[in-house]
């Protein structure tokens, strides 16, 4: 175990990707805690699009994070010493510990303890059994709803979020069409989650590609990548469609805001029901996602898949493997066992 | 009486505004009935933004009115002769008469008549107790639902629609900014509809009067416009807000699709729910609508105001009229009395 606290401090907002003037890598002690405190130790973080919305200028749905401040990032880490019986030393805590080796928690700074009992790999935890899961079953379920027959498009397909959202469409009898970069990952979505097609985005012909896997239009766009794809996706909308609106990443690197879709007039025609989505909305709600995800989990109906990055410098450079399409499912950095 | 059927024939798919060369003004004979039908004279027209995307290569919501065909729209007329005893002689007829004389109902080619009883004049019935009214009353109550203290923005307030949908939010206690060209219109959304404030979209700095009239930004909005207004609306939503999309007016002359709102991010960060709204889908209920609206008329709660164009010839002119924002409330072309 490291005897020094390792943090990711923001020192400028980037404007594009982000790179080595980004963050200051700094070391400091091991905090110690008051009453009322735990130390938790960082174990494995997640990489999320979100991320990079969060070192923006403008305030999203969480203000930006200040310059010199802690880089905010979610984390799974273990009670190490502890001053509040809510949080028992060995104690999983889940929740925004910030791209640092240690955090306090208190009452007024609390992560979720991981229940006893979820036999589940920690970096799942992070992933389809955690805010990525919660994300794409909320999504999907309460705002896509997809009917038996329907066609379901998904982009970031062979992400995190998309992967696991286009396998619940898929469950609920849609037709799946994903929407991913390169061959091997369309193989993925097709062969081995069951997709019933798959686009892919890299390639030349992408645009006859997505006619030729939506031959009835599209009744459902689970969306996180937004940009010119988003915008032949809005073309081929169907009558009382739905667009669950739940990431935009293509745009987050861009310094100006990027042009809007020009096929927006076609959700005025074809009555389309658009609805903004942000997963915190529904906290108080991720019990029920986590029983229904592990349950299809147990049965062998869900499969979530990792791409996992060791060692906590790597921080920033998982964050532009991301934004570079280039893991497969959900992305976490480990940082010890 | 005309003696002769005119009828303005589509000669030409405008690209941009609609011209001399657009129609063919044809006189026809009076056509005769046969067993089942009854013989409508036109007498009024209602003029709407929807003519013009009848009249595009694209199928919208319906197919495109083909060459050759007479002009598509809506009309108010009266029954002169029938053999058919759901149209008696003397009944007031509603609905896409088209843009002619005469036409001929049956029960497959069916209008609307007018229940007796309905004490309002001619216009207002294609107007506020008309299709024009019932989409601003389900527009702005089953998709708007604005509540007590939230701010509404209406695009193109002055309009049959907007001035109308405004009028509905101040009933249901909401702050009500009108969007209009020109001082006049907002002075009369202001004085004498009541909304609470109106921004010149034509002024120079409607950006900044748009940021004034909205100090604690924007919950609903109800959009009939479109363009860099709209885009500047969507950077104004609050939390949890919603936008009726009822018309996209400033793109209709448009040759290519016109860009889509920069501002688009927005709907995502603030969960924003957008739906399209096609009036013809709440056709089964426009009596809930009308009997509504007759309530409040009744009791000097809503007003209605109407500009009227005179003369069949005058149909094309009347079509630019409404693109140039010259009209202010429902645009009709009285045929004859």
């Amino acid at each position: 175990m490291s005897e020094e606290n390792r943090r990711f401090l923001l020192a400028e907002r980037p404007t594009g990707p982000i790179d080595e003037n980004t963050y200051d890598l700094v070391r400091e002690e091991v905090p110690a805690i008051g009453e009322g405190e735990a130390l938790v130790k960082v174990k494995w973080i997640s990489i999320d699009p979100t991320n990079r919305t969060w070192i923006g200028e403008t305030p999203t749905y969480l203000p930006p994070v200040a310059i010199g401040e802690v880089m905010r990032g979610l984390g799974l880490g273990e009670v190490i010493e502890s001053k509040n019986e809510n949080y028992p030393v060995g104690a999983l805590v889940n929740g925004l510990t910030g791209w640092q080796d240690y955090t306090v928690v208190s009452d007024a700074m609390p992560l979720m303890v991981v229940p006893a009992g979820i036999d589940a790999p920690p970096s799942s935890l992070l992933g389809i059994l955690g805010m990525t899961g919660c994300t794409a079953y909320f999504g999907m379920t309460e705002i896509g709803e997809p009917r038996e027959g329907e066609t379901v498009v998904v982009s970031a397909a062979a992400g995190a979020v998309g992967s696991v959202a286009g396998q619940i469409a898929k469950l609920k009898g849609a037709r799946v069409v994903g929407i991913a970069g390169g061959p091997e990952k369309c193989a993925w979505l097709t062969d081995d989650l069951g997709f019933d097609a798959a686009v892919d985005y890299k390639a030349d012909d992408w645009r006859a590609q997505l006619k030729a896997a939506t031959p009835d239009g599209i009744d459902v766009d689970f969306e996180n990548v937004g940009g010119e794809i988003m915008e032949a996706v809005f073309a081929r909308m169907n009558k009382d469609g739905r667009i669950v609106l739940c990431g935009l990443i293509s745009g987050y690197n861009e310094t100006e805001l990027p042009p809007g879709p020009r096929t927006f007039g076609n959700l005025l025609i074809q009555r389309v029901k658009l609805q903004g989505f942000i997963i915190l909305d529904y906290y108080p709600r991720f019990g029920e996602a986590i029983r229904q995800l592990s349950e299809w989990m147990g049965q062998g109906k869900l499969r979530s898949e990792e791409t996992v990055v060791e060692g906590f410098e790597k921080l920033p450079d998982a964050l532009n493997m991301l934004f570079a399409g280039e893991n497969t499912g959900k992305l976490v950095v480990k940082i010890e066992d």
